[in-house]
Formats: structure tokens, sequence, C-alpha cells
């Protein structure tokens, strides 16, 4: 899980000017906008239930409005990203897959693309395009990387639980601990083996440790070393 | 993991006249777009070191540019959407970010866009404006929604992983077992359990079992009728 998150970069100052307009026009046609959309969603097999169980809710709608507002106007991407991502996450576990929030963009995309033909002429109608185009793919970008990101966050909290639950130190009897070792060995489970070994050792006392490797599919001079190493720290404490 | 995954949907045929056109204005500066592109990615932090240590692969670019042209000019989407999920699939796990391929989509949408503004005139170009868009979300919902699903599949197989690792059979001695249980019971559990219980008594002809629950934080009605239930099954096959 070595990735680095990539935010969306805000859009040149270049933009700006086009920017202000497509508010404009977005905030011009909000309300229809909005009864477009939802009317276009209640038919669909992911949305429709979701959005005929969901009443509107204007306070909320005031803040994502303000949000989007202070983007495209006053230039604060940042928040409005944020807010973005918080909402991804959330939805990550909910029944509503990735492909389905990028289709209903797309619907978005038609339909403020279509408003911008209506509302400008050539040559300005292509800068607006621009701008509305990099408006929702950044706010894609920002969505689906948090998607992912939940995901990948539950991925490594499950990669340390099995790491630990497949490393168990029993205690046979008074002095004698058993360490079976299941699975290939990675650097990781080394570190943590001689670890949990070394502890075992102090906190039970064990004069003597059986470390079964019988379970691990092949063992390279590295991962030898290391656990001959871990014997001989076992050894000074003692067992 | 319920989630449907829900593929991109074939434009309707109304768009195949434009996205035709857009074919044909790709296909003509196609070698000048991969250049540009090319030049653009080489100082970008994700791309960067993949573009400059990846040499142009022409076979590769033949293969996808005839996957574009069936789905473009003779409406095969499928095949074209498959590759991206392909593709998509092997990348999850690369550094690269999902935002920065959202990011590397837009840039190349602006290209696509300025050629289109180029090639045609209004009311035309509106319609090619939606072609694009529509062509450029679509793969995005494909290529986004395999990068979820290949970490999808990681957190499904570590469940089971987690799942077999914290329900131990132990034998303490010839006929008798232990069964730890540590951590929450749900219903996958609690069938698990059952079956390796019923295994284990079987396999190690085992005439008492020890049900050690101690480590479970609250059993509910529903969770002690089952392990009960377990118990009756395990006496009737002579334990």
């Amino acid at each position: 899980m070595n990735r680095v998150i990539v935010a969306p970069v805000p859009p040149e100052d270049g933009m700006r000017a086009a920017m202000a307009r497509v508010w404009e026009i977005y905030d011009a046609s909000f309300a229809e906008m909005q009864v477009v959309l939802r009317e276009r969603l209640s038919t669909h097999p992911a949305f429709g239930p979701l959005i005929r169980d969901t009443p509107v809710d204007e306070a909320q709608e005031a803040v994502n409005r303000a949000l989007l507002r202070a983007a495209m106007v006053d230039w604060e991407w940042e928040a409005y990203w944020q807010d973005t991502r918080r909402q991804a996450a959330g939805y990550a576990t909910a029944e509503i897959p990735l492909a389905s929030w990028v289709e209903l963009v797309n619907l978005f995309r038609e339909d403020m693309v279509t408003r911008v033909f209506a509302a400008a002429a050539a040559p300005d109608v292509q800068e607006l395009v621009h701008a509305v185009n990099r408006w929702l793919d950044d706010a894609i970008a920002a969505f689906a990387q948090a998607f992912v990101s939940a995901n990948e966050g539950v991925i490594a909290s499950q990669q340390q639980a099995i790491r630990q639950l497949s490393t168990p130190v029993l205690q046979l009897r008074s002095g004698l601990l058993i360490l079976p070792v299941v699975g290939a060995l990675d650097r990781d489970r080394l570190d943590q083996m001689r670890a949990l070994l070394l502890e075992a050792v102090r906190e039970r006392r064990a004069r003597a440790v059986v470390l079964d490797v019988t379970g691990v599919p092949e063992i390279d001079t590295v991962a030898a070393n290391q656990l001959i190493g871990s014997v001989d720290s076992a050894r000074m404490m003692g067992a």
C-alpha cells in the first residue's frame, strides 16, 4: 500500500473566467437540473431505489452548492474535493458500484454541456466545455480515489490481522513454547516472529522454544539466517 | 461484497454517426496526439517514470486501435471495455493511483475536444462533444470499476483466510479436541465452525470436544442456539 495519493491539482488561473461563467449557468438552472436528473435516475437500476427512498434534503443541497461556488468562483477547490472524498468513502461500502457513479457524472455532464452550448457561442463555448470537463473530471478523480482508498485501508488491516493470526505462540507446558510457522515467510513476518518470540520468552520465562517450520513451503538463506538470529537472541535471554 | 457490477451500456444508436466522426478525427491525428500526450506526461510525477521507461509498443498500439475502431465504428463496445478492464486490473496493484488515470483521461479529453472544435462547426460540434464525453466516461467507468473490483477480490479472500485462521481445532490428547473461539460470531463463522467441528470429530475420532467461548465478546440467542445445535450434531456422531 505504498501508493502516493495524488489529489487533483486546481486548474490553471487562465480557466477562472470560464469556470465562473460555468458556475453562473449551473446556478441559474440548478432547480431544473435537479428535477431532470432525479427523473432520469428514478428508473435507473442502481440509483432508482436510492432516489425514490431519499427525499430532497434542502439544507444539504445548500451546503453542497456553497462548496461548489467557493471552488468554481473563489478557486477554493480543496474543501469541495474533501467533501467529495468524504461522500465517496461513505458510498464505498454501499450497493452502488463506482461505474454507476461515473455514469451519473456523464448524464450530468451531457446536461451541462448542452446548457453551455445554449448560453454561449464560439469561440467562448469551447473554453466553457473545457471548464465543465475539468470540473467534472477532477470530481471523478477525487471520488474514485477515495472509493479505492477505503478498500485499501481494509486490505491493510486485514493483512495485519492475518499476520498476527498465522503466528501464534503456544505454551506446551511450563517453560516450553512452540511456534508453529505456517505459510510463506516474508520480511515482515520474520520481523514479527522475532518480536513475538522474544516477548514470549521474557513473559513466560521459557527455557526451551520449538520453532516448527514444517509448515513453511520453502526457506531461503536470508530467512534461515534471520531465524537463526532470532534463536541466538532467545538464547541470550535465557532460553 | 454483494455489489452487482454494472458494465457500461453501449450508447443509443442515435449517437453512431457522431461517434464514427469522432473516430475519424482521432484516427487522422493519432500519431500527433500520442506525441503530445507522451510529452505532457513525461514530467508528470506518477506517469513520468513509466513513460520514460516504456518504449512505444507499436504492435500493442495497433491492437488497441483496432479495438477502439470496432467500438466507435462497428458499435462493438464490449470487447473494448473488456480490454480496458483487463488493463485496469493489472494496474490496480501498481504505483499509479486511480486519480492519476482520471487526470490522464482529462488531458486526452481536452485534446480531443479541441480537435473536434477545429474539425466541425455548430450545431454538429455539440453532438461530437457529447460523443467524445460518452466514449471517455464509459472508458473511465469500466477502468475504475475493474480497479475497485480487483481490491474487492483481495478483501474477500483475506476475509476467508482470517475466518479459517481464527477457528483452529486443536487436539489436546487422543480423543479430546478443543475449539478456542476468539472474536465475534457471525453467521458465516458459526456455519464454518459447525463444519470444522464435525469434520474434526469424524477424522480424529474424538470422544470429547471443548468449545472454549471465553474469547467471544458476546453471544446472542441465535448464536447460542446454533452452537448447541452443533454440539448435538457432534453427539450424534459419537462425541
